[in-house]
């Protein structure tokens, strides 16, 4: 299958099963709901779902089992979006081309849609079934997913990006916000996927490691080349936003040219961790593509 | 022992263990775990670890273990908190006496400290010693967690208040509110608190979600009364808020009287409950106690 129509048919596969979850809830047509299937269904790359379920399948898990980390992941990078975007973070007002989603249901619905996806996140890898996997790997799993949304992730990176707005910063701090902000999350999505795969996922896990640290940080520093050189129009966001909130960048504090030499170099990185799987006879080329995609992109 | 002196004995413990798991995250003296401290340490009545404590105790769990359920679920009350006192939810100045966690910290800072301590919340649940507790029944009460917290619980009540503002409800649609608002965490305190006492445990659900739920509603029928009767100075927030935000409450719907008699009859309930657990010889007396101080407190 070429690149392109593996997106394609993981994107259609976790949008459908984050539907079956989203649709599963109570309070259907209540604008909490709603609000939550706006956040999760709004469309985006899916690059944490496709990390699942390229690096599950690579390993020899199921799709089926796979879909679940995958709709987990996604509600808490859903949450996280409805959140980063409300008044009193980023003051989003267009997210995917679309309104953000305290814009159409209103600060107080997009609070409290983004707290559920969270809780959701967990209530789908805790109650759906996983048929290869035993108990003890499922809370793995679970913990996993914790600590990359946390303190010692996600919301930690939030946190740090916020109190550095406006603040000349070190690269080193740069790099520690968006280990915890973004490497964080896309690091859990690829042990997830690996540890849905019984042995062989936790054996890879290590190697695995390398080269989500150097895909995660190669798309931030993607996403800040494109906050510089990007369109509004293919962006679905405001070009200039990070730029404009006083916001350091790697452009901003390496220059535009040591920038696209450092996610060349993440690239290469994350190709060498792969080549040591390949070794072992396993099928790497999604991830290749993925790495190659992440900082070839222009959205 | 007598209860008031049980009451400060939990206080004592739930704040211990909710310190020992706050000052072991990363990024201390960051705004952010300081955020998340002011919230979760700023006191309370601490009912729901209560409830974790006192029925686990009478079903045989060991109070180290019973610490992990207990922090967990006042973690996930603390973050509710945080946020329900957001400028976009009721907007409130005042909690406990001192500044909301916005207040004092920002509201960027206070919707990332709430978004965090649900993390933790499952993250303490996760990751904790529970020496008695096999990894399906840790499964379970986390799937308890969850459900209590997200649309079918906590976040889903939350939204159903949000709507019901400034309309007149129905008493049904009322209850369902506070079912979902309050009365969804604490019947899941006194689950969480049985399931870490085995077998003993498990058969005891079913008449402890009867005991549960009629003092969950007890509660909140007391609060609205509260609402109406209290003061300002003994409540630690704005007597009259309720009224003000034209929140339908229990006494505007039947009666200051009437309302006085359902937090009766709910109580007399409770205790009805409790009877059947005394006759196996259990040590019913703090869960007893409780039932009472619910409809007695004065703030």
């Amino acid at each position: 299958m070429e690149f392109n129509d593996l997106i394609d048919a993981h994107q259609a596969r976790i949008n459908a099963a984050l539907n079956r979850y989203l649709v599963g809830l109570p309070l259907q047509d209540h604008p909490l709901v709603e609000a939550m299937k706006y956040g999760a269904l709004l469309g985006g790359k899916r690059l944490r779902p496709f990390l699942v379920y390229a690096t599950g399948s690579m390993l020899g898990a199921d799709l089926q089992s796979l879909d679940v980390p995958a709709a987990a992941v996604e509600c808490i990078h859903a949450y996280s979006l409805i959140h980063d975007d409300l008044p009193a973070m980023d003051n989003d007002q267009l997210r995917r081309g679309q309104p953000t989603c305290h814009v159409k249901y209103g600060e107080d619905t997009a609070i409290l849609a983004g707290d559920a996806l969270q809780t959701l996140a967990f209530s789908i890898l805790l109650d759906s079934p996983l048929p290869d996997v035993n108990s003890q790997t499922r809370i793995a799993m679970l913990s996993e997913l914790a600590r990359a949304s946390g303190v010692a992730g996600m919301c930690g990176g939030q946190a740090l990006d916020l109190a550095a707005e406006g603040k000349q910063i070190s690269l080193a701090a740069l790099e520690q916000i968006h280990r915890h902000k973004t490497g964080a999350l896309i690091g859990a999505s690829v042990r997830l996927g690996a540890l849905c795969a019984g042995d062989a996922g936790k054996a890879a896990l290590p190697i695995l490691d390398r080269y989500a640290n150097a895909i995660g940080l190669a798309f931030q520093v993607q996403d800040d080349i494109l906050d510089v050189i990007g369109d509004t129009a293919v962006l679905g966001k405001r070009q200039g936003a990070d730029q404009d909130l006083g916001k350091s960048t790697y452009p901003a504090l390496m220059g535009l040219d040591r920038a696209r030499i450092k996610a060349w170099d993440l690239y290469q990185e994350s190709l060498d961790a792969l080549d040591t799987l390949a070794r072992q006879s396993l099928n790497t080329a999604p991830l290749r593509a993925m790495a190659s995609f992440i900082i070839e992109r222009d959205k």
